[in-house]
């Protein structure tokens, strides 16, 4: 049986490009429906791997993909990729731009192609749904003159005309998937370059961050990531992913991740795993 | 002629109630269409202030704002309030929730309701639009079953029945919204607790965040926030808003402000003011 990985769909995602790219034996790649199913699938032990958007070079943190790593479920990171993003006005065949009633895409992509919606299309209504390929889904099927955000793979699953190509606001748009997986592996590979992802709880009191910070430096450990996102309990309380290059088996990050559980609340290590940047 | 307050409307948003609660003289309240034309207005001096949201305590930064506030337009922080945010779902008169076929709100309402959806509108579809009182507009508007998320002033405002009220995820939803001025006052009331809310970009070197928290640590300056935005160049490289407690005009905090401009390439006060947390 082939290894089997979970990815967010349908068939046609950017999600399904990155795990393409990502998988190298034969394997089966499957879409789910949402993000949380994607951890779900890792979590039960459905699919080995599932690959998810964690942030994009415009838009930032994808903070559904945030708030999951917080979550019970168990899941680890074991890898990144980066790939390009280009958005695409996608049309049925015969509707023009200028007619389009009603633009739809995934809320990150639209926010990515906020300014050229603004400029060509300020007349269409806006829908969120789920993917960009849920979205090139539902305008194959309309009858209505609707257009989809996307990227080419949808348009060809679905048989729709591209409008317009590379319509993103940033040129160099790109984004950052993760690798999921059930456990961390002992006998991870530790190449020259690794990266080490951290979920930091602060304690609430005056310089918690600065002496979290503080335990990296003093061991030239180098930052290469730090997001913070609301507790849930109250404004101004918040918890931080913070990634960290080095393998936690490495002596100098085990000896940080050994202060910091004596500084914080709690740290929770969400894997070490050769990186992409 | 009385003061002029942008506020992100239409009529009946949260924003609206927040621009009541500031408004303390005789002042006429305006809404705008978009957060970016709250900006606009106060930037060309043709309201002499704007609220606009910031954060939530469940759904974290308001990531339109923070992008307006790194942009050309002349605008300065003078204030902020935190109001608590209760969600209702809306009907038109007649309708129930069982027939509902779209659910219509702010991505954020949207978002702050999603377990709800989840569990008891499954079989509808998600329609994202610029407010919540405009999806109270649309749904008294439509002859079809549809569904507002937001705020009891929009169900009054539109005629709309609540079907089922407070069905945000998080009981505790609270929203923190901002004043924004034209020019930070010189001879503003330095009370015994005031805030400045800080831009900074960061140097591309290891250990750039740690120095820049060290000089308020080593003047005893408390961080009441830290939030890292994409810069939009590329993956990895971000921007940080941070808001420590003190005025800018107190001499410790001037200090380090003084001390962050030789070590970063740029930092931005966006002002000081009374906190309201």
């Amino acid at each position: 049986m082939s290894e089997k990985i979970a990815y967010l769909g349908p068939t046609g995602t950017f999600c399904e490009e990155a795990a393409r790219r990502y998988s190298r034996q034969p394997t089966t790649l499957v879409p789910y429906r949402s993000i949380e199913s994607v951890f779900l699938a890792v979590h039960k032990g459905e699919a080995e791997s599932g690959i998810v958007p964690i942030e994009n070079s415009c838009e930032g943190a994808v903070n559904q993909t945030l708030d999951l790593l917080t979550s019970e479920y168990q899941v680890k990171i074991s890898g990144d990729l980066i790939l390009p993003v280009n958005h695409n006005i996608m049309l049925r065949p015969g509707v023009n731009t200028s007619d389009v009633t009603c633009v739809l895409s995934h809320p990150q992509a639209l926010a990515q192609c906020h300014q050229y919606i603004s400029n060509h299309l300020p007349q269409a209504a806006i829908l969120e749904v789920a993917s960009t390929a849920e979205a090139a889904r539902q305008v194959a099927l309309s009858a209505e003159p609707w257009a989809a955000i996307g990227n080419r793979g949808a348009a060809a699953a679905f048989g729709l005309d591209i409008g317009q190509a590379a319509i993103n606001d940033i040129p160099n748009n790109k984004t950052r998937f993760i690798v999921l997986v059930r456990e961390d592996s002992k006998e991870h590979v530790r190449t020259g370059k690794c990266k080490t992802s951290l979920l930091i709880y602060l304690a609430d009191q005056p310089g918690s961050l600065f002496h979290v910070l503080q335990e990296f430096y003093v061991r030239n450990i180098n930052l290469t990531k730090i997001e913070s996102r609301p507790t849930r309990a109250k404004i101004g309380d918040y918890l931080f992913f913070i990634d960290i290059e080095g393998h936690r088996l490495e002596e100098h990050i085990n000896e940080s991740l050994q202060s910091l559980s004596s500084l914080c609340p709690a740290v929770r290590v969400l894997g070490s795993y050769p990186t992409a940047m």
